[in-house]
């Protein structure tokens, strides 16, 4: 079925290639052209209301077109839109570094700037890696990653990656990852509870470091949760563990909290609730509130020092990007971080995440075909199974997800799922009446999928 | 010598480590902090003016603070902030790509988004090899880059760069880049003139085609100037006949117009004075006018078929990042190439262009250390050397082009060198009385620096 097409919708695919897309899906559904945006909702030509359940990719905190954001962005662009960041700097950049300095874990005290999340990724590799060659490890040059980890795509996040889907057909351009097996609570190899248990899966990391800990310069890690792998949620108990691996043997740890930073699990940072700090902190995406490009990479005083010698000794760190310490960006990323203290919204995302923790544990559990309902913070993730007992997972090719996806669109509810796993991401503004209304809608879109799957013999 | 230091200027290095540079050198030269910008003007807060005389990092075109683009800048984001691009559009994206389609090289029709430079870089590597793949030629898996590219800092595109300074200490790290002898018509290694020559050079790319064509998957350029290499110029023809070999052996061509892109080169890409449409061709910098980052790729119906399939062949590209597509960006890079066209800037910058040229030569050429002054449309460059007849270049270690970058700032002017290279390229909204100030004032610090030099018993 093609269905009928907009002129901005014809002009769009006439030129337009979008990410992470077949686009020959676009035949069956076209893109949804959006004119506006205002709190949760995004509006498209036709005026029809769309409840963005997932943050438009996990960026959107306080809503689309903020008021108090827009207004601080619009001031800045008519003062100071930018300004080359080596040797100068200005306000935005300042204030906002050292609000971050505050509130991330204690000992990360320096900000370096990127554009997206993929480059700060790049930067904190490439750091590690720079500062075990300045402190004469020069066989330290591999990074460990788990199973199922998404850092990005450049080559170098790319390179640590652990989603088949996205790097297999680029392996010859990759890095050669250490991989180890990750956490998979919802399939515990051990058969423990994520709440009890002593982490015995953090043992395949262990096995690794043993082997290759002289080749290795950094551990990297989506802390809490595997977002791109369909939001896979472990507990805080196994980042401490891993800390002190990292202590052990001499290796870095890299925390990226790209996905997770800025409240989504409950706390300002992932890192927080297991007590540590990781050598690197990358931070983007929910930075600028969902506004802008933006990332930063935030380390210590000591690999700091690492790199503070006399220009002579070429121990700098010359990465650079055009944009880097952009004002327009790190004005709304400042505007951003006050608005989470002033209106206090550590505070709302307990309150609200409880409230749709237990409605949607409440309606999905007595679901067929919902292997779990998992929440985290604000983050809740529905895993689709063809058989809740040996929890067996929809064949890729069905692509249950992206089907219900659909049917949810034609409700006004924008639900991208991560193969079967459907997840709630949704901006902080939503209300408790909205929470209902996003679960509702998304049990309906299920219940409806599964119900003419079973008309079409399929499922 | 310590320079006392503003609270500003503390505060800034307590927490911020800044692109491309020795934080030790900070100790004397502190970052200068820019309270805000006008036309080719930043201000400091002491309210100390600076001419931006490489548009902070060859972004800025339209001058700073730019009323019309910070105006629509200010409207897009009380409209539309960002929504998430996959499934999804907006009519900045929209308008954008299909501008950038008309404007570019005839065949350049789908446009792929990303976030900086680099990003775009990563983005055409990774297409080109992919395409390879799925056209069964599964040995391409290689790049053939130029001696003294710089094409950015993630490891992709660091792995093609070819400036030392930039990418030595990483080289386990990088690709194996198949790297060819550049053009270099300051120092002809065959004894000719750039607008007479029949490009001889081109045989040092020639001869590693022979050997390598069949595992290359693509070449990358930077087109008419290698910049960050010290603005490095060679003419139209080399690209014509760069173009032919790649058609010859079967190996794509990336034009990586990140730098050159929107009339610096004096035609709006530098592609269209050698009359060709590359395989790729990669944007970014002045694609926003200097407001934000934003990159693009642009490529052939040819390359974007090998991609379209059904779902179940896995042939998409699944490359994104957060922000691809962010209406924000694309809004403002609307308004700039409205701007463009709507302000004749191709005509101004051939006017402007030429007094530059014709001024500089006059000032530059009887200057005891200028080896060269060299033009291509509004990028200027003073090579300086120990001796003219041999072209001996100062030794890096003297840092012969900071020094002089610190004199021009005492006197208003933001200069900052390559090396042993000082370069113009200002934003196009310079006035010609502007243009006279800015060599002037260039050739007082280079001959301040000069004169001190002699009397320490330097250079
Ligand atoms: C954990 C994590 N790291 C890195 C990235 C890459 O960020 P970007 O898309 O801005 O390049 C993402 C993006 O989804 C992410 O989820
Ligand atoms: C030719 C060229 N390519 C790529 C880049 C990288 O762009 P970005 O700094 O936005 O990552 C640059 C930046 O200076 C460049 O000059």
């Amino acid at each position: 079925m093609i269905s009928t097409i907009s002129t901005l919708q014809r002009r769009d695919l006439n030129h337009v290639w979008h990410p992470c897309s077949q686009m020959k899906d676009y035949e069956e559904l076209p893109p949804i052209v959006i004119k506006s945006g205002k709190g949760i909702y995004l509006y498209d030509e036709n005026g029809k209301q769309y409840i963005d359940a997932v943050s438009s990719w996990w960026v959107n905190l306080f809503g689309h077109s903020n008021k108090r954001i827009s207004t601080a962005l619009a001031n800045q662009a008519f003062q100071l839109e930018h300004a080359i960041f080596a040797n100068f700097t200005h306000e935005p950049a300042i204030f906002l570094a050292e609000k971050l300095a505050e509130i991330t874990p204690d000992g990360l005290t320096k900000v370096f700037f990127a554009d997206n999340g993929s480059s700060a990724i790049e930067v904190a590799l490439k750091m590690s890696f720079q500062y075990h060659m300045q402190k004469n490890k020069p066989n330290k040059k591999r990074f460990l990653a788990l199973t199922d980890a998404y850092h990005g795509e450049t080559l170098g996040a790319l390179s640590v990656g652990g989603v088949d889907l996205y790097h297999a057909v680029f392996q010859p351009l990759l890095l050669d990852t250490v991989r180890a097996q990750g956490p998979d609570c919802f399939r515990c190899p051990f058969n423990k509870k994520p709440d009890s248990c002593n982490t015995p899966c953090l043992s395949f990391v262990e096995e690794k470091l043993k082997v290759h800990h002289e080749e290795l310069t950094a551990i990297i890690i989506e802390p809490l949760i595997q977002a791109a792998a369909g939001m896979k949620m472990y507990p805080p108990s196994y980042l401490k563990n891993l800390k002190e691996l990292c202590l052990q043997y001499d290796v870095h740890l890299i925390a990226d909290e790209v996905a997770v930073g800025f409240g989504r699990t409950g706390t300002m940072f992932a890192c927080e609730q297991a007590g540590i700090t990781p050598d690197f902190m990358c931070l983007s995406k929910g930075l600028t509130g969902g506004y802008l490009p933006l990332s930063v990479v935030l380390t210590t005083e000591k690999v700091y020092a690492a790199f503070y010698d006399n220009y002579e000794t070429m121990k700098a760190f010359l990465h650079s990007h055009s944009y880097t310490g952009n004002p327009l960006a790190c004005r709304v990323a400042y505007e951003v971080l006050q608005i989470f203290e002033e209106e206090h919204y550590i505070e709302q995302i307990e309150e609200k995440g409880a409230f749709m923790k237990e409605l949607a544990s409440s309606v999905f559990h007595h679901q067929s075909y919902v292997g779990e309902y998992r929440q985290t913070g604000m983050v809740g993730a529905i895993e689709l199974v063809i058989d809740k007992e040996t929890k067996e997972p929809f064949p890729s090719k069905d692509r249950v997800g992206y089907q219900i996806y659909q049917i949810a669109l034609k409700k006004g509810l924008l639900l991208r799922p991560l193969g079967n796993v459907l997840y709630f991401m949704p901006p902080y503004v939503i209300t408790k009446e909205e929470i209902r209304t996003m679960i509702d809608l998304t049990n309906e879109a299920i219940q409806q999928y599964f119900d003419n799957a079973f008309v079409k013999g399929g499922a």
